[in-house]
């Protein structure tokens, strides 16, 4: 019966999205849409997190360091990059595992067309059959085919059918972070003419130390409107986020927020103690370790886990953060994880990345 | 008392809008407020509906097909051309009742300048003589005075004085449906480069067939702030959208959703499924079958109607379909109108349109 | 113990802002953050707020003036050149206290890049010694160095530590209003081709009369997706608009809206009545008389203190304006002030403003 559904029109021409074993080590599917990124979006992206980093928000502030213009945000361009890999990854994810190796490469200004490509590295079936995880690696490029952005990600996805022979066991080895030597700065960037009144703090990348941290203080609540407004800009079509009537019938009782507005969210909250933190050059790792819904108050603490220098620039250095966002509850107390290496309850985000700072 | 107040200069600064003995058979209306469109409204558009539609999604699709950039979507388009006729024509409307012989023209790109002009077509008195249905030819213009839209609305308005004389009764003559053969193809589109992989599904005209329908499957919840941004943008005055006070008077209680969101809503669903028809060509009817409510999730169906060739175009087709648009209930049954053609109480919108497909 | 934790790393890589004992006269503060305004804040205005002055909605309009496009809305670059201030200003005040001497200068078009600077030009301490009032005048500049905004605004702000001496007691003199002739008229506008047809109304300058009272009639209930949505785009970062779970703890229990906000939906709505104010020159005085939340439904209602002619102008006059937006009551009663000079519950804004307007 449900094998003849899926043989109608009805059902091949709607995408059903790939299931565990639909997916082939080495597959290298081309993503829709692409997407044309403008100074509406940025303007959005700005209404949505109140962002106030002054390379993205002002030209001139841009131009004075060398650039052609204020580049898109970096995050802008993570959720443009990967709301395209949705339909064909994750339409039947039970769960978003990871990211790792992620690096973004040349800065994206209002005008480039993005469009993204990924690779299938990784297929483990799990012991129930009932489901495997998958591990892609993803590249977001321009339309001059520049890398803009290249990450890996792993998710667990639903199997069609629990009796499909799976004949492939493959996890791909991960660097635990991105080294320092592989950073990407702009090209044409100097920041002999970096302004930290006009920027908003004199914190300088020598004035942070290794295990410093940071409560970013302010808070920030969710409504439905806005994280959905933010899904849709980036074309991510999760049903979990748009449909209440689905979500009235799951444990939650309602839209989750997709996790990558948290991430946003708390990089916007965390201009108020690293305000010369102007780009984020990698993201060594994330988890979302407890959803979100609209009405939660978001907070950020952000801990510094590590210096490095840019080799060849003396103007420029990279801190490598932890960046915890929690709800509901204050960051002065920086939640954490317990001994046991389970996040507290508040905790719904732990980010591992690297910026670059002037020195 | 009433009078004396109408003519203080408080209700004479104040539009007070047309009143159904205010319109005569041939009268110009030129519209306020003349609008350009940006890429700006783009993005609001994206972030509103989630559309995902290749062509106008990005200006490197776009280009690879003959055109200057990407186009403004089509129904943003509609919803700009027709909010401006709102304080001319449906200030004092009881009912808004249809559409017809509408007709997308030049496609419309960020920077262009949208105007409308109407021309009064239709006038006849209900027999209680408290309204009574006009009909309106609105003609959207850019900047160059090129034609982007027309089409006939009618729409019941109240009279403000119900013993007024109308002296005519004219119900135009309407096409019920735009010919195959009127349809407009953007001037230098050419669908030879057309790439299917990034528009995000296979099926090309010729996969489709008459009588076939389409389960959109995917639903969105709207929110109050929602639909108000959308309307706002467009410039769209009608109280019963904005004002909760007023509308808390009202049998729903509620603010009513302006139909012309659930339009681009069921445009938007329907990518899944429909992810290369994209343009549409011409609007036969709609109607608004049934009020929606912030809270409502929206689910679409599609059944193709017709399918037309287009003259001198072996890499172009075009599709009539119909679209209905339902409210907290799943589409995969298909809810339809019953046998006596009264639509079911789920259903909020039937719209029967044109599309132009790659072949 | 209090003392030590503001030492640390942690406190001093925050911004806590200035307390009262902090500022000192002739004091100059370089704001954070430069911002390029483009046609996405401006079609996001457009969308919050419903705006439809034609020349700012239209390129093709504000051309025919004379003007290179469509200029910024006034009280957008208010909002944005405002914004920059909250951080080193406002962030530790008990109340915003008036506006005077606000003078538009260079109009904004999108690309032009916004930044502010401050004067401290008042310093009183309250007898209680736990807070004191600081005038500042506050300057936006766009990327060439011209004035697009000047004003003076008064805040009480929260002593750090009331024992703390306070050496000076300075209150500004500032005049009643700005004076018509220091209004600024844009370079090159030539109001002799404007279209009252399309800009919506044909009410010109001659047409009102000192003292006469228009109401506005329609009314916009505000969620709280909007006005958040609106006070990030503004970078403004009071805290008390964005963290419910501190607004919980508070008299009102909720967050409150930027005052700015209702500024810019009573200037919206009066386009009902005053479609031809095609700018804002000055404002003269604004007070938040109550606080507004989200549910509310905003209308005002105007009334014209004063006409003035511009000099050596023949095409354009001013209107000294009195715009009061009241919540939740009908606008036709003209709540206003009792006679003891207390607003009525009702009134949340009291807006005393020049405008431009064609002759």
């Amino acid at each position: 019966m449900r094998e003849r559904r899926l043989r109608s029109p009805i059902v091949t021409k709607t995408n059903t999205g790939n299931f565990f074993e639909d997916f082939r080590i080495g597959q290298e599917l081309v993503h829709a849409t692409p997407r044309t990124v403008t100074s509406g979006d940025v303007a959005l992206y700005t209404a949505l997190y109140g962002t106030r980093f002054a390379v993205q928000s002002s030209d001139a502030f841009a131009q004075a360091l060398g650039l052609p213009r204020a580049p898109v945000d970096d995050l802008l361009v993570f959720h443009i990059v990967f709301g395209k890999t949705v339909p064909d990854i994750s339409l039947n994810a039970v769960a978003n595992l990871g990211y790792a190796e992620c690096r973004f490469g040349t800065p994206v200004y209002p005008g480039d067309t993005l469009s993204t490509r990924s690779t299938v590295i990784g297929l483990r079936e799990n012991s129930n059959r009932e489901s495997g995880v998958v591990h892609v690696r993803s590249t977001g490029h321009n339309q001059h085919g520049d890398v803009v952005l290249d990450y890996v990600r792993w998710v667990m996805v639903r199997k069609r059918d629990s009796k499909a022979e799976i004949p492939v066991a493959v996890t791909p080895k991960l660097a635990p972070s991105v080294s320092a030597a592989d950073l990407s700065v702009p090209a044409g960037l100097s920041l002999a003419a970096y302004d930290t009144a006009l920027a908003g703090a004199s914190h300088r990348w020598g004035d942070y130390a290794a295990g410093e941290r940071i409560d970013h203080v302010d808070g920030m609540t969710i409504e439905e409107a806005e994280h959905m407004l933010a899904t849709r800009l980036y074309q991510n079509t999760a049903k979990v986020h748009f449909d209440q009537r689905l979500a009235a019938g799951t444990r939650f009782g309602r839209r989750l927020i997709y996790g990558g507005h948290i991430i946003s969210l708390a990089r916007a909250l965390s201009f108020n103690g690293l305000a010369n933190a102007f780009r984020i050059a990698a993201i060594n790792a994330g988890s979302h370790t407890n959803p979100t819904l609209a009405g939660d108050t978001i907070y950020a603490w952000s801990e510094v886990k590590e210096k490095a220098e840019i080799a060849r620039r003396d103007d420029i250095g990279a801190l490598r953060l932890r960046t915890v966002a929690v709800k509901n509850t204050t960051p002065a107390a920086f939640p954490d994880k317990a001994a046991d290496g389970k996040a507290d309850p508040s905790v719904v985000l732990d980010l591992d990345y690297w910026v670059l700072m002037p020195r």
